[in-house]
């Protein structure tokens, strides 16, 4: 683990949303506990698609599923701090999306936690794995990494 | 709150399952955080409904959706005991069912919680509520409170 | 259930904190599921606490444990919505206090649930009730229900 | 993702232990939400460091902290499902401990999701890096993976 990269910074991120802890969210150690960090991605890819109307839950025909996850602890967030979700793309396959996300506690400039959140985009009823529809490539295409990162 | 009843015996329960802790669901005063305690109402319930083949998230054309939840507190519970939650209907509407829970650390017989649940029976596409389906009346039957208490 | 008081309004209520929803809040009937309303009472209570100094989580001698919550619910909830609850203070007791809680979506002026959590006092080593500290019921103190109400 | 490796058997696994899902564990799609899997991962872990008496979270001088988590996903589980978590080591360092684990659904032979988590062992006053205490190498010597393997 010597060799992992250390915390980005905000610059490195390319769509912000803020987001509140929960009283529930700290564990025994009074910081929140390892899987909450994940609720944020997830959260955040999915709000962004519904607010930019290519994500309806209820009637989509294609979808993204999750397919892989992953998330580097750095520092500890503890409620009731509020989380900065910063949101790119990371790699855009035929079929799947990979979001890379950084969550900057409060005023914090380093991610205190980086992951990422692989989807794989299925037509419903089958959950054969299609190509990324059009709508869906140009709503995220302004999450795509900054050229000079 | 100083008349409030005391905790119950497992013996004022009709029905029980075990559930499983986890981690995250201590808090930061290192036992299992009040909303948690709620999750073992409702699992209960449905897992009792789909198990006896009355309650079909996708099919059913009327479902009971929770109308009022109430927990009382007694003692704590902590990750990684194993919760035997105890069940008995309450109380009976024409569109409603009270469902009463008691939560049961290991093997404690005094309830550490105590609550209930109400389902009110609505038609799905329009949201009324309507009758309890007579399929869901035989099926929580066994539920109804022992004659003796 | 016929004789239920109906929601509130914002105006029943004298302190507002914005929250955010995630993605997992929804359950298999699309909005959010009814344990994790509750979990908007106790962060919104003890964000009040931390934030006016009165909680410390690690180091306070005395603390509020919940001992009893409810939740009525009116109107079904969704993420992505921001919910803004409502708070007042609806009991004092000599150790205990009633928070009165309604949870307001979006822009919505009624309440889509309300319910209480009342937090006992008690030391922390001995576990035993004490009196609600001064310096407590100064800091709740304006969020006791205004006169008109 | 062409090359990633499928889903591995039981047989990967090392020790075994069965919990329970819960109503609110399913999202909107109907079955587990991608973040709830990993609940599993440090309950799995964290159960077994305390009933081998290897972790106090009240006192224990040094504690393991996650450094990273990972999952991959495979195929829905959905509540009322009965969860098989298999765990294995799958690295240890000087002061951590990957943990690989596997998520077995009822009565499968297949993983529905497998995945790691990192413990980085520290010191709790200071939160600097420790070498493993002797106690917990013992205690999870039997995890490591089978030579066959």
């Amino acid at each position: 683990m010597s060799d992992r990269p250390g915390p980005e910074s905000r610059g490195a991120y390319t769509h912000f949303r803020a987001m509140t802890t929960r009283w529930g969210d700290n564990d025994a150690y009074r910081h929140m506990t390892n899987v909450t960090y994940l609720s944020f991605f997830d959260s955040a890819v999915c709000q962004y698609l519904i607010e930019n109307h290519v994500l309806d839950v209820e009637t989509s025909p294609v979808v993204g599923l999750v397919a892989e996850t992953n998330c580097r602890y750095f520092k500890e967030i503890a409620f009731p701090s509020i989380i900065n979700v910063g949101m790119r793309i990371g790699h855009r396959g035929s079929s799947s999306i990979r979001y890379e996300i950084g969550l900057f506690r409060d005023d914090d400039d380093l991610a205190c936690a980086q992951g990422f959140l692989v989807h794989v985009y299925v037509e419903r009823k089958s959950g054969r794995p299609v190509s990324i529809p059009d709508e869906i490539s140009r709503a995220v295409a302004p999450l795509h990494r900054h050229p000079a990162n």
